[in-house]
């Protein structure tokens, strides 16, 4: 009962806050958003590219129409007249491996197949195909590849183009091209690099963490999920049931 | 059952994904933070100056140190071995009108002693007088004043400062400075304009619309939530006992 | 910072955890589970038929099929991958106002009619006028009467004919039965007392503090949402889209 | 998207309530929380020895005292003026592998040491001994043993007593004893079969499924965090520091 906690994210003292070392009021209006999460999550400052390529990576999954999972249960709870914060919560709570969390699984999948490149000096095919043999001897499935609605998926083709315009892509995003060409020709199915796969490699091209990759998700999808609860709070009756096939852009 | 419901907000079909009209592969890279949130939550773009005036404030509160309850309940909830999603979620469910919560209640304060200064033909002073006179006579408490460790609050020393320098200062940053001077002077005690009486302030400035408000608070410190939780997963070993006044900063 | 928490609820220390000054060994297996959850709740003992009706209640709302959207939240969330805490907490967060979180308004309602037959003389159906009248000139909805599915509520006639049967029934089951004749001769809607009405007339007889109220509904309805994600879990394959219009009961 | 969900838990149509077949009102007032229960998680109805068992389980960790995670969680969201379901959800989100979640991974331990006895013809301590050698070399710890506060629990004490009086007590429990003796032999620490453990064994006893498991002590724990979310918001002033530590009972 007795043990000490620590920190090094943050700390408060009186008229005193500082964030990784910095006081709050020396980042407000002169750092960027993406300066600013980058330094929070990571406890150093990015490069400009490196900070214009993580709020795209935000952007990318800031909100994806009304049907996802986190947005049916924020809703949800919205319309039954619940508080802001728990309609958001409850959308939260909805972001696990089958959604907007595997990116941190995409990450290790990712970078085993470099890691074999470097270990047993292969081309990024034939590591692409010991990978998808490994996995599939394990009976594990590949995160990252695959999306209910899109054949290809446009925040894909825009975040690598953006990571090549940027001098950020690099060995991972090169994997990941073709671990979706290997998957595909082997499954007969169109597996596409979805958001978490396409955030997976553009995160391990920066060097972030692993632990933090699916936190990502859920800063960035936070912003989506107020918007609906708010939206749904403010037009709808409530007690409506709420029904991913019956809605109508306006 | 067979309701409708519409949204405005975003819109998913094959290989197409919308926000408030624009394709998403447009704003990436290409649009700030600041410029899409403002564009997702109001449904219009921002000038330059209030998309860097929104990431200034989304700054301004994205992390206080340990000590906030919800800082307190997402760590709690890492400590037990929770995912992620649970561990921000319950941090969340901590932003309620004690705690990052009391931003619409203050900007409809504010905006009133406002209003009172078009209606009666006031000054800032005695509007704010008749404000707290008002309040007071309803059992009310003006929401947005005073905090628990900061006498004077560097955030909203420095929102104001930047709204200033950013000509988006008006009548509702005067109205709350002179606000905080008549509460002091009635109640003898030291009510602090504090971040969520800054923000309301200035999301007047640029019209928000005040049931997005809290949402405001709660897109921002999730990202000091996801680092608090991260940190706890990976430093501490499990079910320690989360008590406030045992940390030490590192 | 040194303010010292109170609590009369339950105590632990080495090998002797207390509940409202019982000894918890004492109560396993000797007790009902009604018997300890009104002790746990109101911090005394109930009588044999005040713990018989507290089951019957708690049974009368343990669970309501696929539609509520708490069951909604709760599957959607156990289809993602979400662990069992998770999806229940999602499903409890949507125990709102319009969802089983009236019962403390019913609570209010119906005692006020009860009081205004004591302090102004009244019979019940002149007492339940007053009381419509002055709720629509306030502009406020009466909680607890009228229902999505039911024309009349199963819940509610079991739960009156158990409270006359145990002599728990009183002037508040006669009022709320009074009150629903007067809602639907004064609007010529079908206002059946519901579940949430029905549960505060019984409580009222049985004197619990409405402050708990709406906790009854959780306490019951949490075994619903067990039920479901869990079922949910084993069944179907992850990311199907939850519609409330598309179940089959086998 | 036009995938059938089944469901065979309930069923509601006008007027009617269906419970795993039974009518709601047949149920109410006529059989136990424990007969209800029961049936709802397994779909068939108990014999009166394992409703009362099933009782005494769900009151053993109905409340915990102060100290628990899920209670400091939940009384830390009622002190910020959040409702009582955001209170109760994020007391539910604590409970986790650390905490209340460990009944599942303690009935695999317990079956698995069972099986050992069935399939290699061993007695119980023999079979222990091999469990824990194969979880030490797989690196994994046996779950439901030790405790931070109880060096022997009173819980799991009363429930094995009540097992043998109710004639279900077996082979599990038998197991489930000795391995508390191995575990302690072999690691030189006192590790007590703590609540977890204890609520494993009796469930095997019952032939209860492992998934539904863990649901058991959040459906028990629920009814805590109402009683400490109420009184929080009740007798505390807001915005206090929740610390574990500074509690006194009245």
């Amino acid at each position: 009962m007795t043990f000490l906690r620590k920190t090094s994210i943050s700390w408060v003292e009186a008229e005193k806050i500082t964030l990784r070392g910095r006081r709050i009021e020396e980042l407000m209006g002169n750092r960027s958003y993406g300066d600013v999460l980058f330094l929070l999550l990571i406890g150093k400052s990015p490069t400009p590219e490196q900070s214009r390529m993580l709020e795209a990576i935000v952007v990318s999954v800031i909100d994806h129409g009304v049907t996802p999972p986190s947005t049916i249960a924020a809703v949800t709870v919205a319309n039954t007249g619940g508080g802001l914060s728990s309609a958001v919560a409850a959308g939260i709570l909805a972001i696990n491996k089958y959604h907007g969390g595997a990116v941190e699984d995409a990450m290790a999948a990712i970078g085993e197949a470099v890691e074999l490149q470097r270990t047993e000096g292969l081309d990024a095919k034939p590591a692409a195909e010991k990978l998808v043999s490994r996995y599939k001897d394990n009976g594990r499935r590949i995160s990252g590849f695959g999306h209910r609605f899109h054949a290809a998926d446009p925040r894909t083709i825009r975040l690598f183009e953006l990571a090549r315009e940027l001098k950020i892509a690099g060995p991972f995003i090169e994997q990941a091209e073709v671990l979706e060409k290997v998957l595909t020709e082997k499954t007969g199915k169109n597996l596409p690099i979805n958001a978490d796969g396409a955030i997976a490699a553009c995160l391990l091209e920066m060097n972030f963490p692993p632990k933090i990759a699916n936190g990502i998700f859920i800063i960035a999808r936070v912003a989506g999920l107020v918007a609906h609860a708010v939206e749904e709070q403010e037009k709808n009756p409530p007690m409506r049931t709420v029904d991913a096939g019956n809605y109508e852009f306006e």
